[in-house]
């Protein structure tokens, strides 16, 4: 059986990198749709040997039956297009935060599982996904009390439009971002809610809460743009609610699936040795003397990476399975 | 009454902000002599109208007798002269954490008469100066019981050859940092100690306990080198011992002296805006909803300046003015 999948923003940074991961993969059987916006219509693409043409996105879309998409979008694109496609019964993967209060938000290491007869499946926050990646096991084995985050984004996060900021010195020429990010640091990521945190803040603790299925973690977090292309960084404070072992935790981490432990003295992750990697790694990892059951550890991801294509592709991987 | 003061390691990147800064005091009545290394001697600065040339750093400084000294180098000159000056009577101001153990750590705004009899006078570590400026009155008002940091620390927080470091591509040729910093986070900061902190953490937890006076400040930090030439940059999570509302945290932080707060959904600290400044900037002012009496901070400072050169200049000036 073929399967039809479509691509929406497949020229885009996280689209582009949907692409790299699908020939990296080389998934069977499958008919892939690419649509952007007009300015990339007609650009081609190779993917595991057949050769697809960019179409602008309009209401044509529609015109196919697609088993499974791909929005590599914004909210507004989802919001004007995945309701439809769900009415056709196409298996919707979002990548923006439109629905991911109302579906599940998936990372297949820890929740796969919820996928199951969901028509719209959340692609969750970038940092979110490092973080919950790093944490998840400690929380099923000890539990988690309380986590803070502290982040280190890189500018790709904003997209294609903020990594064109990088070139600009100039303030008004700016755009994607609200003030150059050479040689400065934005302390503010999406705009700031009544709580007074910003909206890439509430994602983390809403988003943690949720993928690790658990309301009763007390999280709190900080989000920093910083002038890297690739890769998000978060230092993470933790409480465990049982006792562990320094040497426990590290343990649990070199068990972790999709996670890979750099810890020596003269060792630790640093987004040039992670960027084009598909793993989350840790390191850095300490007890925290200040208060009782607490470490700091330091994770870095390729944000484009597991933070969006890759582990969107994951999860397109796995429905394909049990499509079969 | 004339004085001499005697500055070491004069072409340094603290040293030219501390003659930058003597320029915009305009202190009455003072000789400079400036040393650094063989390369930099015959360098000319103007001082207060006055020319003065530098001369290469050897056994001669002791020819003359010096009422003032500001050792802007590493820990190892701190050693070879310090200890022959202060037998000399000359007050040092030692900006290398040599001494920081042994001599008392000055802050001015926050225990300036500490300096009182002493020979030997510590510029405490630039991260620390910025932490312990947005907190110490903080402390003062409604205890402090934990802080957690989480720095984004600046390239020339480890000197001039760390500023060349960031025009290389080339790992092996790089003079002062082990990694390459452009496009990179560097998650260590001096080497790792046997606690796994590294030195700058062990660095903030020591020192902002001595400087706000408390032993029993519980603290935690997490040190990255981030690729912005000036500003260090601090998430800071703090935990109160008396009860404090948003509002009244506000409130003490406009009242901080040296402290300028910028905090409105649209503006907060950023490096761009905080480099060449005098004072610590605070913002992102928020309650930690994860736990009581916790609230979140972004402290922006020039590491440079209140960081370094203008704290030395700072206590200078007061020992100046006792000596009146």
């Amino acid at each position: 059986m073929e399967h039809n999948i479509l691509i929406v923003g497949a020229t885009g940074v996280v689209g582009r990198t949907v692409i790299k991961i699908l020939n990296e993969k080389n998934l069977k059987n499958c008919n892939y749709f690419l649509f952007a916006s007009k300015k990339s219509k007609g650009l081609k693409f190779n993917i595991c040997g057949k050769k697809f043409v960019v179409d602008e996105l309009t209401d044509k879309i529609f015109k196919t039956h697609y088993n499974f998409a791909l929005f590599c979008t914004n909210e507004q694109i989802s919001k004007t297009y995945i309701k439809d496609l769900v009415k056709d019964n196409t298996v919707v993967i979002d990548f923006s935060s439109l629905y991911r209060k109302k579906y599940p938000l998936i990372v297949p290491e820890i929740n796969a599982k919820k996928v199951k007869n969901k028509k719209i499946i959340c692609n969750p926050n970038c940092s979110t996904i490092a973080s919950v990646m790093s944490l998840y096991k400690i929380h099923q084995k000890f539990g988690l009390k309380r986590i803070i985050f502290s982040t280190y984004q890189a500018v790709s996060g904003a997209g294609q439009r903020a990594l064109e900021d990088m070139k600009t010195k100039n303030q008004k020429k700016l755009k994607k971002l609200n003030y150059v990010i050479n040689n400065n640091l934005i302390p503010c990521i999406g705009e700031i809610s009544k709580n007074l945190y910003s909206k890439e803040e509430n994602k983390m603790i809403y988003e943690t809460k949720k993928i690790l299925d658990d309301n009763k973690i007390k999280i709190t977090a900080t989000c920093v743009r910083v002038p890297i292309k690739i890769c998000h960084s978060i230092s993470i404070n933790f409480q465990t609610t049982k006792r562990a072992s320094l040497q426990e935790i590290k343990d649990v981490l070199k068990c972790t699936n999709g996670v890979k432990v750099i810890d020596t003295p003269l060792k630790y992750p640093m987004p040039v040795i992670v960027e084009g990697k598909n793993d989350v790694y840790v390191g850095r990892i300490r007890k925290d003397y200040s208060n009782r059951n607490c470490f700091n550890i330091f994770v870095v991801s390729d944000n484009l990476r597991k933070g969006a294509a890759q582990n969107g592709v994951q999860i397109l991987e796995d429905l394909l399975k049990e499509n079969i």
